[in-house]
């Protein structure tokens, strides 16, 4: 992928407030959700928080195959990311995530059992803006 | 669902400008790509433009079985239908969906062949907002 196109992909991860991520559900439906997004490490990896005994959890332990879309509804410009989720739920990077207004979703606090970490590693990705549209590997 | 719920979702679907449809992609992943929100019947049938070379069709044509999603992140609400695509290049649903601008991508008009319509059909949802968070059936 060109440089540029790539620095705008990367721009429009960093600034969306919410991506949605795609799973494979039962009966070989996908799914997908609004995650919140907190943290990233360029457009390799991503972390989510959500509860442990969610839909999304069990479907993610059962297949890890998965995608992440990122849009800008102004500008016409999309991402979506190809790769893998996990599910941990290491105290660093539980307290990494954590933010003001997290204990209305997991009570018990930051070591709330129902509080666990979704992190995706992508492999591969697709970028367009109107017409451009490219796909690329991330290594 | 109760009243109040269906009718929030309705209204969710109704004045979101895009929609995210997922799909089944190659080697098991699901795929996920922001859709402009044309038409809908209720929160049953929803219809959608693409290119007819698009890589979505191709998916659609291999496997029906996809996911529409809303969402407002202000209000932190979220709509997850779950349904059946297909494609159809009907000349009247065509006409419907046409709008100024379209000349973009489908440079030959109404009927440049390369102009298709996805029909999405809802068969079961997920609504929530907050933490209200209930699954219902269309029948």
């Amino acid at each position: 992928m060109k440089k540029k196109q790539f620095r705008k992909a990367l721009e429009l991860s960093r600034r969306s407030k919410i991506c949605m991520l795609g799973t494979n559900g039962p009966e070989g439906y996908p799914y997908a959700k609004a995650m919140l997004h907190l943290k990233q490490n360029g457009l390799k990896e991503f972390w989510f928080s959500t509860n442990t005994s969610s839909r999304r959890v069990k479907q993610i332990v059962k297949d890890a195959r998965s995608c992440l879309c990122f849009v800008d509804q102004d500008s016409i410009e999309g991402l979506m990311l190809l790769g893998h989720t996990r599910i941990t739920q290491e105290a660093s990077i539980r307290e990494v995530l954590w933010f003001e207004g997290c204990e209305k979703y997991y009570p018990r606090g930051v070591e709330d059992p129902d509080y666990s970490v979704i992190r995706f590693k992508a492999f591969r990705g697709n970028y367009y803006h109107g017409l451009c549209n490219v796909d690329f590997d991330l290594k």
